[in-house]
């Protein structure tokens, strides 16, 4: 990719963006940003940050939805800056994109708003990169579409990220079929290994989720040739204030990579 | 419902929302709308004329997308006070909420949408009626968190609108047991004829639709209880300027009413 | 239908294929049949016994299989003559399509078996009539293919009955549209109201089921135009040896029957 | 396993179950199973020869059925002897259980059927392998039901294929997480690569499918632990007389197996 802080490119690995669900605070950012360039640096892995300044689409309207959208984009930007990582972030109205592309490198799409044109051109218009997130409901070939509406508004910087299909009420399934068929629109396609694990529509508005399955989705995607891995990790996700159902223990991650890292080798 | 404008409602007959996809001009706005309105009057079914203002979430973006917000919002009014209806149209962003509500009487958030709170707020803030599509991927019982997020906004105006379930990529399936499920949430509770008859992920990126079997859904929607039809017709669908593979035929309408009147006789 | 012993049908009634189950003993058998000739006497439905003569597919090996597959027949036999009723039963492989001829007038195809050609072909040639259920993995369209089946075996007597469609692991859910559909394949069409509510991938290994929603799915069958409808009903659900958590009480039968000959009245 | 005739079980590799899907002829047969055994041998991959006897459930009455039941059965037992390899065949009625133990190593209990208990039990009866494919409408979970019963039989030799999940009307999805839930049931896992990518419900009563993809289905699968691969293959996949829209190209399978055996070699 053509992300100029990206690092380890040469390397022939697969890219990861991975942090917390959403900005806690600096001093915890920090120290998952920290923990993760280690990592990345270690077994050189192109890494980008990953944190959410808001969560705005949550079930229940007592969830949490964050610190503050300026507090929480500047922690981006100082994680980016200290570590020296590009940084992603997710948007949720056309008026977020210039706000948010003030402090970020990335621009993340939510998978229920990839098929809103506004969203999606006002993201394009900043220049950064721009990652949407496949629907649930959307077929890897309708993905296409939100590809064009990126580049006819002038941006070429486009990535697919899957995180599983609707499959019934209770459960996501990913279709890897859809992997090859994405990367042939020529954008690097990437793998949400936690939200595609999510169980949606439990009975609490608490979405449910299976991270002791994370290394299985993950594995798979990196064998049938994804270009990056998208993690939510978290140094104790029990008490994480998003998301704690399927983040992936930061404790873990080490091993994880060292093991997809050895898969990857296997297919280039 | 407490909707003063809406009249017939002593007739215990159904409620209909209907009108074009979205407002394409005056002249055919007003002319969809007499037409209806003197359907509706015969049969004395409550009547609120829809339109959308703009179009944000179309699969490509060469499609149509609107006349312009302000111009197409203006003849929604006029449609309004003319006929003496009351008026719905969908919105996209937090923005919009405001103002659209200048001009309709119920704010529509689009199936996609219905779990940014940011969005529902927004709408249920204005006081105006709030008639949330229930997401293709969402359960029934998880509609409850939509209504709660605009009750505990202080709007106890909900509206609730079924448009099927994501079934596969190529179709949605309505699941029926869903309309008792949702009309225990204390809210009328709407089938939307047209969209659940749709099928996504068609490679020519335009939505396609099955407009013969409006009917069989419709009835099925009535004889289990559904309290309103969501209804999209146009007196020219195939030229249409948007969803033209699913409205019904304008010059249909009134056979198919005639019909529906009967079957919800049978069951109150 | 050209099955001679089965009355009412100069009533424009929809007709129904009701009993328990299994074939548990005689006693019961002869006193669920009794109650409901005498509600489709009084109504005016072409009525047929159902009852499994024995139970193949259970999900676990401990589950009741049946009381012996000859006395069961002989069941049903008793039953037929008794009330002057027709009769139907399943079969699950060639052998059993003879044995079970001799006893009843009408052969059902399990769904999971909808493609054996052998058990179809067999069935077929018994010269009884077949009634196959739509598996829940196909098609009404694909249904054609089961009638050909069986017209080109030289029997022209086929019903088909939908059950609902595989919807993730524990839903199932009916899609109406296939109602007209396979009606346009001029069999008559039987709406299977218990069987289609089953939940099924329970942790437990057996079969869940939403018997409140039994009335939802038959009022929409009816009103889509549905020629039969397909219902268990035992005196004791909880207690009966296979399927409870999906029959109907069959206290309730006469008040649901009474409301569907009216929704019935109203489309015709 | 402890299946004697299998070789090189001590290199670690996956074991494959491979053949053209229906036996067609002695010499076509005898064809295959050289060039098979040829690349498992160099690749020293432990090998199962696969064809049917009889194909019981196409969609078509006038699709092959099959040359003759003992005719294809002797077929199996002779490339079984030839090149000293196990045989598989899958059998649709208990009466097929015992005739095709004579001849084959290991009985296939097809997806449609894995919940027929009198064929389980008569396969399980026969003291050979067992292989269950997972219906296309179950949970892996469920899938120990189907070995429980094998089990209790008094047969510990079972092995469970998943084939994918019924996704729509027109798609399947393989569940990567069902392999290492089935795994903990304690049996060999397999992945069928080519039924897993069918789309079943075409309009020509016909299955397509996707053989493109064999390669993306094979690498996830063995990425994530299977044990074993299914994989359906022809030297002329577009003149068999079944399956030629989802058969692997048999001159494709040396390639891919030398891929796969990299990506087993970084997984274990």
């Amino acid at each position: 990719m053509n992300l100029d802080k990206l690092k380890h490119q040469e390397s022939g690995n697969f890219f990861l963006m991975a942090g917390p669900c959403a900005i806690e605070g600096e001093e915890i950012a920090l120290r998952i940003a920290e923990r993760i360039v280690s990592i990345t640096d270690k077994l050189q892995i192109p890494y980008i940050f990953k944190g959410s300044f808001k969560k705005a689409n949550r079930s229940r309207i007592d969830s949490f939805t964050g610190i503050g959208d300026e507090k929480a984009l500047r922690i981006l930007e100082k994680v980016g800056k200290e570590f020296d990582v590009p940084t992603v972030t997710d948007i949720h109205e056309s008026t977020d994109a210039e706000m948010a592309a003030a402090y970020v490198d990335v621009l993340q799409i939510p998978a229920f708003l990839c098929r809103q044109t506004d969203l999606l051109v006002a993201a394009a218009r900043t220049g950064k990169f721009v990652n949407v997130k496949k629907g649930q409901f959307l077929s890897a070939g309708s993905m296409k579409f939100a590809v064009d509406k990126i580049k006819e508004s002038g941006n070429e910087n486009v990535i697919l990220t899957d995180r599983g299909n609707t499959f019934g009420y209770q459960d996501l399934i990913v279709d890897f079929r859809g992997i090859p068929e994405m990367r042939e629109f020529n954008v690097p396609v990437v793998m949400d290994c936690t939200h595609s694990l999510q169980q949606p529509n439990q009975s609490s508005g608490v979405t449910g989720g299976k991270p002791a399955l994370i290394e299985t989705i993950a594995k798979a995607a990196i064998a049938v040739g994804t270009d990056g891995l998208f993690i939510e990790t978290h140094p104790d996700p029990k008490n994480a204030k998003s998301d704690g159902a399927n983040m992936l223990h930061l404790d873990l991650l080490e091993d994880l990579m060292t093991k997809l890292v050895k898969v990857r080798k296997a297919i280039i």
